[in-house]
């Protein structure tokens, strides 16, 4: 896995030098964190969610990351007015399914935004990404119910069908567009007790599909980056508030190169 | 009140193994600091506010906030609503009326929400609390104008009228239900320099309600436990941006035997 | 310059001691840092965005910020409805444009609260500043996309159509009534990479014209302030997460003292 380490490498050092901008259409939850941890690798966040300006504005940006964390029914036909132009400009788009599952506002919602727009990637943990199959997944709240294992195969099978790369993540991130297979070691058990983890994961990614065009490998090594964020960090910090202060830190100070040393990928297609 | 402080130290253990979810309905500038809090305390935080989905999100609560803090008319329709279903089900619900007082839509609200749904705890500073018996109490902003020491003869009263826990916090917290009256002293200054606090404190009273039958003994119990993070918080920082981040470390490290060594409480019945 | 400083000094003191009530009607992304800088810095911050309540909250208001960061029409109409109240008690109106000149709903947000209330100060990037006078400047997404320098000229002008105090800052911030024009070097390079830095900027102006009626030497003084604590917080701090805690802390510890040795100004009319 050394050309996609080199890759990392690679997309890392475009993001600083392009500073995309990353179009968020995303929960009231995350949002500052986010914006920062965008700022921080080198991207160039905007929050906009009217829908009277979603069109103008992603028709500005690199990437459009559409997640239904704090979702009303405005927020949806926001999010699939701009997830439509995205696709028609081809500008990747990358749905966190939040809670999915866990309510049918949610489950509905998700499932509304594969069919209606172009999803390049969808990232949640397992119960969130299975619950996009099926209705007798239940979640409980945001958090997973199912191992990252468990979900290989169906994930595989669901990639194909959904037609988008799917990132399953947890302790071990797993990420297939349904052929391809690649899991993703690097993090810190810290990183879940931190609120909207997840979802700086999804941005993080955002950043690294604004550079490159191959969704499986912008998604590994999005994840690569950003779980290699969370073991720095953790040197510095032994709990949750210092930690996700850490984490910021370190999106801006790892170097290509650290990256380019600190990935840890399986290929297990 | 050593039997309270043991009571603080097996919550404080039961949040930690249970990771009751806690159901948000609150203010947008809170949300990312109280949900952090709960997750670093041990609790799973989950934040929603469709008047579609609050329904269903609340029925696998342990526990519902409500905080009123940045206020439509929307979110008023989704508290109602949630707290009915919450109130059915016999989740325990703690309302944080935030600048009641201040604004005649902020204090019909808090009244509003307090009649129509079986409200656990109330939550605020003296004059917030006062508010909520007559509309003479005009309130600066979100700050008390009333002391805690005013307070405690009305605030008995109004425990009674609004069959509800009041806790009245400040630099002494004021606990009643009418009959029993507690203070809880811990805490520190630096926590009034830092937005939310309060509402922290709130959710933190949410979380101890999850795993604590009892209102009078979880809200004091929880507000000890808060203050305390306050307190060792302060012995790590000096400043208000250093304080909120220790404050969430605290959360996390301090254990449930730190806990009973530390709280102090004062039966005042 | 030396009584600038001094005035400096004096402001800082009287928000210490006088602790305003700043309202804000701002974007989620900065609600809580914003809130956070002004508890700091010793002013009183209170969020409220609710059109039946905007015209009670800003009646207490020592200053009302307006932030188009995360715009929908409902806002748009409670931003005109507190401002027109705010107007008619005098109270101080300073205008955040975020994004003007990206989007049609920003830039005629903007221009319409100017043209329906009476804005003291409008805070913005140069490209968001020029925008407010012709459509043919497009930003790109929140960023500038012009120099201070380029502005100058222009600002003077503008200033004087508006009828506004304009505070254009970048590297070098540059404030002009159309006659008057101050620069103000404080400040760091690590503030760009904190999401909502201009934002901060906006609300300790805000805390600033709640001391002083001159709005020119408010906003100088203000952003003097607030430059020097990023050059404080990067004696602590050399990556993003870490120097935004520390501009917190900055804004609380620095006394009047440290701030009159500090300004940078520079009297360019």
């Amino acid at each position: 896995m050394k050309s996609l380490s080199e890759k990392a490498a690679r997309n890392l050092a475009a993001i600083r030098k392009k500073k995309p901008l990353i179009h968020n259409i995303t929960n009231y939850v995350v949002m500052n964190y986010t914006a920062n941890a965008l700022l921080a690798m080198g991207a160039s966040p905007v929050m906009a969610h009217a829908s009277n300006e979603v069109e103008e504005m992603v028709s500005f940006a690199g990437a459009l990351v559409l997640n239904i964390g704090t979702l009303t029914d405005d927020w949806i036909a926001s999010m699939i007015k701009a997830g439509k132009k995205a696709s028609e400009s081809k500008t990747p788009i990358i749905l966190d399914p939040v809670g999915s599952g866990a309510t049918s506002l949610r489950t509905s919602a998700a499932k509304r935004i594969i069919r209606e727009t172009r999803v390049s990637v969808i990232r949640g943990n397992a119960s969130e990404i299975l619950s996009l199959r099926q209705d007798d997944s239940k979640t409980k709240g945001v958090d997973s119910i199912h191992s990252v294992e468990a979900a290989t195969g169906s994930a595989k099978i669901l990639a194909g069908e959904l037609e988008s790369v799917l990132a399953v993540t947890g302790p071990t991130d797993l990420i297939t567009d349904g052929q391809q297979v690649i899991r993703v070691s690097n993090g810190h058990p810290l990183m879940g007790y931190v609120t909207g983890t997840g979802c700086t994961a999804t941005v993080t990614i955002g950043a690294f599909l604004s550079v490159d065009q191959n969704p499986v490998s912008a998604t590994a090594t999005g994840l690569a980056f950003f779980g290699l964020a969370g073991e720095v960090a953790a040197k510095n910090a032994s709990a949750p508030g210092s930690f996700m202060i850490a984490m910021l830190d370190a999106l801006y100070t790892i170097t290509p190169e650290e990256l380019l040393r600190g990935c840890k990928f399986e290929d297990c297609t």
